[in-house]
């Protein structure tokens, strides 16, 4: 990865260079408000170094301490030796690669200091600080090196330019509009895209992708005549050290060029994607690269020319690697015109059928990006088969922070718990690597951002944004701990009257928000059930006779997908040792995945010890009074949350609480009618 | 009635009138083609009278004889007793009621003989002769009298002005854009309109209302400073008899007049609607009335001001009353964010409970305007029991031909004879009158006509357009005499190389398609079962746990709707004897409507012998079979049919019968797994 180009201060002396103005609007409701600075902003504070991220960092001290009281010195070269004049060292030390993105933090005799080989590094030292805050200062500590586990933690934006007839400016956005275009051309408001790389920057982001990845008609010209408006994003985002990366159409070279094919291996087709990727990196000299969603849901792709995956893949990986940049393929293809009663072809298979044949076959620079779950993005799916069968290819795990299946930003769902799931788990068993290390290609989000004030509609919902960036950099990291951080810098509760009631209250309604939304939702991993279209709110048979792939096979015995190899569709023989085992019989495989792998009995008995159906009955209304419980919690918090952020997390409340009514009856209803078994408890169910 | 007013031509000597052109265009592919006057335009023709609708029969017969070698000679008076130098007379006798529609035929000494006694009346007449066609002109008659059983046959326009984001340029159009209206204007193409008109006046059509019921913020202006599109229409249709209704919104005072309550017994409201009804009679003299949807799904009402619907229907019948106008006021009114828990409420149950105690409160130019089942326009309903409850109400009775829940125009359904049933249905009993009958306010449907070449999407459902008008001129009317009327006028097969096969061919695949689509859809009158929102294709549950009052109450025992007054909604006390009794009891109740009425396990034994489950089963195989034997007929037919027409028929049988495959997929794999009964026949369900 290269480092952004120097901007023309780079290089000046330090003694009067511009301070970089630190965005401040109302809209800032973000985990960076003022009150999160004041620990560095009342101190004496040192930075050196010299570069366009430098004077980032500068210029968020500058203002911590213009705000609170402190001071702040530039000098041109790492003074990590200097006296004791400072409370805390920023330096940069240009003796290592220049995209360094790690750092060192130390504290001695009173003196904090942050060292980097690399501007980025600095930066994300200087948040490591406002994260710490007074910890920060506070004893002594040996040098502790920080350092990204995972090189790429990116953000896709499924933002349109148009508006889509269907999916409107931001397909499956709950916040808002896009924060990049609006109807048909682009925004315009760089400053809140400026703000918005700030807070990416400030929880470990370091990449975002600023278009759908379906490409529509107004989509695809910013590869090429529109490239302008991207170029301005990315001026944008790379004060903060954020790469700006674009998905193309596959077809770009017919649709754009004129050519009469996209072949993948066609002279014609290669040297029209290299002259087009010469004219992006022209325009941004930092460009971080293509998405493809090709053969996927009506896409093109290289199937139309009887090429594979890995020859569309290394297409465009060829045209960006002069320039250092990374085409992210996604694996997302499946069959999306499938026939219901076809039991035999299963959706789940897709991914791991398609591309780990192609293992090895992709360039360096090609990242094969795939979603965590085999499925899309359900509130609770196995992890991908695919992540752990595919060593020679650089793979990213794609993750969905915008809850297009979890609640929709009107519940609360903090992710962070089920992500951290993800990457912790070891394709290859206890002994082997966990997802996190396997994730060479880097950790993908698609965004939940929007132009909403609060960012992401619900304003809880930006602890999941946060914890993309936190858990990319470092995948082990403790989710519930990030959730906690979150709130500290967000809600800086030491600023309030009463800090334990607040953080108490809010880790609360947060930590097992996934858990409860799981509870009134799909049963024990089967998934779906949610409404066509736009998958808000519940139906159990919404997509039970669709061309999807995406079935239950309830019935009045029983319900789950048979996946084992012995009698099923065979996915559970995609796993390796020992989870393929694990996963092959009913009697080992975990609860929460059950009706995913089988199909069993409602009377079938739960390692929790008590029936599938009475599971469904039960988590139903313990779904429902969570929900309940967390809007009186959030209700006890007026007064410690500013007025207009808990109104708007109040009314979201009614709604989730109505909406988590409705999932619990209707789908109790749905089985109750189905399997003919009472509640053992004698609840309601109509 | 009054007549429409007279041209500027009225009165003028008859030698050398303006031939008033004859529409044809290459999409006039309707019932009036130019063969189908060939009988009539081979004749000499005598067209006596004055006034401008006789000059549309002269214009009529002048284009027939110039195209197939005929003689008309136009006279000032009825000349009745003129010689025998013309085989037809077509004359206008000016001494009854100027509206009269009546006319008599007579043939003596070798020529026919159409006295009329209003212009009406002879375009009428004239339109029987084109029907009878060569019968017209063979043997003697006696003088046989004809007038229409309903006096207002009417079709209502659900065409927006303004392309509704969700609901596009007509609600529930299958037939292209609208006729009328295209992107917020006037579509401004008054040929298509006129001959539009002219199809109409065929089948006995006499008033068009030419926007959507539901009154968007655009089409609210026609009433006032867009009248003169709406003029523009009435010119047009005028010529052939048709009088221009428009659909208006109860809260117009408020939305366009900018007072502050639509209250219908404010005086101030009043005034208004007064005056501004006195500007539309100024620019439209012949203006037909207002047609309300109030109270319903969302649109405005007298509710809001606690008055009734009378109050409300009052309201603008009298703001009509000086200028003979009538108002439609809709029952269509009913609780649309139902519970679906909640067992009690009844939407069936709706239009009885609001309107019928309002009987003999509205004025008698208000029209109150009943669908003809008490749901919505499903493949099979009951008759609306407040069709015979309301003797001191003038009621009109709503059909839909467009077909919302009957195949979109993509599935053949030819709804005479389901109409028909509801016409000759008697809600008294044996003794009693027919719907027919009571109908006082005539008989009114939705359209099913666009800007289509083929007016109504499937070439074949223009056969239900057709119908509309002859079914409102002659209730008790055979259907299939109907059809058969249709295919002779549209197909001419006298023209073609093998008129019987032609003419079977079109029977086999008509004649019975609406039972074919019961069979294949929501069986034993249970309804919906549709897709939400659209309403095409399968979803069985799609409805079942939804605000808007439909459900089917499946569970593994058993299905329907307990409707009966012993132990269910008591909406079958809603009729009077002998029909409550026979829908009270499951015993009595006819099969078709079973599950309207009753919840019964799936082996209960219907009339007919079988079990209900087993009745699922047999008639979704019937079902679909009947469709690709129709489709197999259609292909049949190829070379008798023009190509373009046989092209495109046959390209909607190909979605017919995938539709139909997976409507009896769908609704027999829900039953199967839910009842767990095996198809006696061993057939493959999924």
């Amino acid at each position: 990865m290269t480092d952004a180009p120097r901007g023309p201060g780079s290089g000046s002396e330090p003694p009067g260079p511009p301070v970089v103005s630190v965005l401040r609007t109302e809209a800032d409701h973000a985990w960076l408000p003022p009150e999160a600075f004041r620990v560095l902003g009342s101190r004496r504070v040192l930075v050196s170094g010299t570069g366009p991220l430098v004077d980032t960092v500068h210029g968020e001290v500058a203002a911590a301490c213009e705000r609170f009281g402190g001071t702040v010195t530039r000098a041109r070269e790492g003074t990590a030796s200097a006296g004791s004049a400072y409370d805390l060292l920023l330096c940069l030390e240009e003796a290592a690669e220049r995209g360094d993105e790690g750092f060192t933090l130390a504290r001695e005799r009173g003196r904090t200091v942050v060292t980097a080989t690399g501007q980025r590094g600095l930066l994300h030292g200087l948040f490591h600080v406002v994260r710490l805050g007074a910890a920060a200062f506070d004893g002594e500590h040996a040098p502790e090196a920080h350092r990204p586990a995972l090189a790429t933690r990116m953000l896709d934006h499924w933002d349109n330019v148009a508006v889509h007839p269907v999916m409107g400016q931001v397909e499956r956005g709950y916040a808002g509009g896009s924060l990049f275009w609006r109807d048909g051309r682009a925004r315009g408001d760089l400053e809140r895209v400026r703000a918005y790389g700030r807070l990416l920057a400030a929880c470990g982001i370091n990449a975002v992708s600023v278009n759908n990845v379906n490409v529509h008609e107004a989509e695809a010209h910013l590869l090429t005549d529109r490239i302008g408006d991207v170029a301005d994003i990315a001026d944008a985002l790379r004060p903060y050290g954020i790469r700006t990366h674009l998905s193309v159409t596959f077809a770009a070279p017919v649709v754009l060029g004129g050519l009469t094919t996209a072949d993948p291996l066609q002279e014609e087709v290669r040297a029209w994607w290299a002259g087009a990727t010469e004219r992006v990196y022209a325009a941004i000299p930092d460009f971080g690269g293509y998405v493809v969603k090709a053969d996927s849901e009506g896409q093109p792709g290289p199937f139309a020319y009887g090429r594979s995956h890995a020859d569309g893949a290394n297409l465009l990986a060829d045209a960006l690697a002069p320039y250092g940049g990374t085409v992210h393929w996604r694996a997302f293809v499946y069959d999306h015109r499938q026939d219901w009663r076809d039991r035999t072809t299963d959706r789940a298979r897709a991914a791991y059928d398609h591309f780990v044949p192609l293992d090895g076959a992709f360039r360096d620079n090609a990242v094969l990006q795939v979603k965590h779950g085999p499925v899309d993005f359900q509130t609770r799916e196995p992890v991908s088969p695919v992540i752990g069968a595919m060593p020679r290819t650089r793979l990213a795990v794609e993750i969905q922070a915008t809850q297009e299946y979890t609640g929709q930003q009107r519940h609360v769902c903090a992710l962070a718990p089920m992500w951290s799931q993800v990457l912790r788990f070891r394709p290859g068993g206890a002994a082997a690597a966990r997802v996190g290390e396997l994730a060479r290609g880097g950790l993908v989000a698609v965004s939940n951002a929007g132009d909403d004030p609060y960012w992401t509609g619900h304003p809880l919902a930006q602890a999941n944004l946060y914890a993309v960036g936190r858990l990319g950099w470092q995948p082990d990291a403790d989710p519930l701990a990030l959730l906690d951080e979150w709130i500290e810098l967000t809600f800086t509760p030491e600023a309030g009257p009463d800090p334990e009631r607040l953080r108490a209250g809010l880790r609360a309604v947060l930590r097992d928000s996934w858990r409860t939304y799981e509870k009134y939702t799909a049963p024990l991993g089967v998934g779906f059930m949610v409404q066509p279209g736009h998958h808000y709110g519940p139906s159990v048979d919404g997509y039970e006779y669709s061309p999807w792939g995406t079935y239950h096979f309830a019935d009045r015995n029983g319900i789950g997908v048979d996946r084992s190899r012995a009698t099923g569709t065979g996915y559970a023989g995609q796993y390796a040792a020992p989870w393929a085992e694990v996963y092959e019989s009913a009697g080992t495989c975990p609860d929460e995945l059950l009706l995913f792998f089988h199909h069993v009995p409602y009377g079938h008995v739960l390692h929790s010890g008590t029936t599938v159906i009475q599971h469904i009955y039960d988590t139903r209304f313990e779904g429902v009074a969570e929900v309940a419980a967390a809007r009186e919690t959030w209700a006890s918090l007026a007064g410690l949350v500013d007025d207009a952020r808990h109104a708007r997390v109040a009314e979201r409340y009614e709604e989730q609480l109505r909406c988590a009514r409705e999932w619990r009856d209707q789908v109790n209803s749905y089985f109750l009618r189905k399997s003919g078994v009472p509640d053992a408890h004698g609840r309601r169910i109509h």
